[in-house]
């Protein structure tokens, strides 16, 4: 026997209560009964959200949401900023180039934070630019962008301020309304704790006025039809919606409001810290810097001489854990441990110690038990 | 107590065994026990789609797959001809006009089933004409058009026949290799009872041929991300899929498989050959010809003086049976009786029943147990 664990970024471990919600036999989406389901799901996202906003729910994964962005606010040939501090960063860039924007790109290295003054020089240049596209939680790399002060330069500009949480959100502070973000996208996987196949975004009364001006193509994606679909005496989709989904999500956003969202973002925060000080313990390097921010992935150099993919593979074959490898450009130089979503304290202490283990089994002379006795102490301190 | 049943043309009754098939724990969708059961699900549904093309996947409803069509086979301002019996085939008509396609709509009366002649007439007078997009099994109106005979027309030319199979695909015979049908695109929720979530296109050589030459900004939709994905050494997903519903769906395309495709279609056209005698028998009458093609829904005629809506309203709430009432330009006059997928002959029975009761409560004098009878008259002959 091998328990199995998972601690990848996205998809997360669903609790089984959301699981088993998609037991419930299916019903037809034009119903009533499916209406009030719709109708808590929303009322529950804009919870999380921090939005009193709609939310438009797609049958896609967090990608189709970033897609939607693009094609329901901008015209073709319009500048779009993106700042991009890794592999998320660049997927905007690149359905930017697909539905032919013109992109400034602020580029950072992998592992790098965003730095408000750098996007305000930039914002400064391009003055014309009709969306800045960026990154809250980059999953790729563990770092977490300042969302808060990017609102600040946007805010009161003809430019709307398109954020990708799809890792982000229910695990790092994010407040839409309050800080005046425009658009916010974000999935169902990661710390909403719901199988992937839905994804979310909200927007601003400016970002619809964005929409009114789009000439982008779109059919699946355009957020009109979705809107007056939710404005119908029975609010329902346009388009067949991914029912049993719906109802592991709706199970799940219950748990996340029971708990309470500044609760959730503070387990986070410790679940976090104690990975981070563990790391440390072991003698590791973090590829992020040491940012109380970063909240839904942790990001570890792989030590000197090692591959970070055989790390990855150790850890699930030899020990049931399945982490994450790194993507793209730094792949086998890091591994990365997802802590976004159905996690509690022991979680993170039995990854640390199968990470110990695998080290040492690699031939590294690492102090045993130092990162599980780090872990623990920050551990101890979360009321859970 | 009420029992609920479900008898609508899409989302469809999903085994409780696939239903629990997604209580399973989330895995992650890089890691190898994904790749088996993506593996799995392609190979079935090969054997559903009769091809030994790929298939590709997306997380999306069915009108994504065929938005993916479109996006992927055209250039702007290309032509192609739309076949159009109904709302379905609107969709292709609005989805390719918002691709700003140039558009030859052949438009038959909703419940007419669409003509060869016709059909030829047309495409020999668009011989520029670089797709015919056509729909198979038409939901709104019950008609099945001929698949078959329409690939002949392509065969050969310049054109791609894309056919919209997504309430047709399992229950109404349909051979893409053996036809020659270009790409097909379908959905999970139909007849291949699973819940609703996943779409898939399968493509000829001669379509890839069309993908390569394409201009369309896409980019989650774009199928040459998907066939890298699928070749690389353990094939995956470009973007994150729908997992729970993919467990579902390989329980479901099991069960097909392991009752057989032709004995699947052939259970098929003694479901709707049962709902077409019993209504007949009321002394109801179908909406669309008496054909024994139209296998997957039956649109009946609301009686003169009853509004259809009623019908499915008093059918659900008195005697808990879900059907669909008419759409758009019908609604009211017809309604609408799913059998494709997961239905056996007492489903239908029980469904004809409740309909003769509704009929007496709404003041017509019918013949009460004439339709029970003439539906169990066929069913009788049905090997299951």
């Amino acid at each position: 026997m091998k328990k199995h664990y998972l601690m990848t970024p996205g998809p997360t471990p669903v609790p089984d209560e959301s699981l088993l919600a998609q037991a419930a036999p299916m019903i037809h989406h034009r119903a009533p009964a499916y209406t009030k389901i719709l109708l808590r799901v929303i009322e529950n996202l804009k919870y999380v959200f921090r939005t009193e906003q709609d939310i438009i729910i797609f049958a896609s994964s967090g990608t189709g949401s970033m897609e939607s962005a693009v094609v329901n606010l901008f015209s073709k040939g319009e500048k779009v900023i993106v700042v991009s501090t890794g592999n998320f960063g660049e997927r905007w860039v690149q359905i930017s180039d697909a539905f032919g924007l013109e992109v400034v790109k602020l580029q950072y290295d992998w592992g790098e934070r965003s730095n408000i003054k750098d996007i305000k020089r930039i914002f400064d240049e391009n003055p014309d630019a009709k969306g800045m596209l960026v990154t809250h939680a980059e999953t790729s790399t563990g770092v977490v962008n300042d969302i808060k002060a990017m609102a600040q330069l946007t805010k009161g500009k003809d430019t709307v301020l398109v954020v990708d949480s799809v890792s982000g959100l229910g695990a790092c502070e994010l407040k839409m309304d309050e800080w005046g973000i425009d658009v916010v996208v974000s999935g169902s996987q990661k710390a909403l704790m719901a199988p992937p196949g839905l994804a979310f975004v909200s927007l601003s009364d400016k970002a619809w006025k964005f929409v009114e001006k789009s000439d982008l193509p779109k059919y699946y994606w355009d957020y009109k039809k979705y809107r007056l679909a939710l404005q119908k005496a029975s609010p329902q989709s346009p388009f067949t919606p991914a029912i049993s989904t719906m109802l592991a999500l709706g199970k799940s956003l219950q748990m996340i409001k029971d708990e309470g969202m500044e609760n959730v973002w503070e387990r986070h925060k410790f679940l976090a810290k104690a990975i981070r000080e563990a790391a440390k313990a072991i003698g590791l390097e973090l590829f992020a810097p040491d940012d109380d921010r970063a909240n839904s992935v942790t990001a570890i150099k792989a030590p000197e001489g090692i591959d970070g993919q055989e790390i990855v593979k150790i850890m699930r074959e030899k020990h049931g854990i399945t982490i994450a490898g790194g993507q793209s450009k730094v792949m086998g130089k890091i591994f990365r441990i997802g802590h976004c979503g159905y996690y509690g304290k022991f979680d993170i202490l039995q990854t640390v110690s199968a990470l110990e283990m695998v080290l040492k089994e690699l031939g590294l002379n690492i102090n045993e038990g130092a990162g599980v006795g780090a872990a623990a102490r920050v551990l101890k301190n979360l009321n859970d």
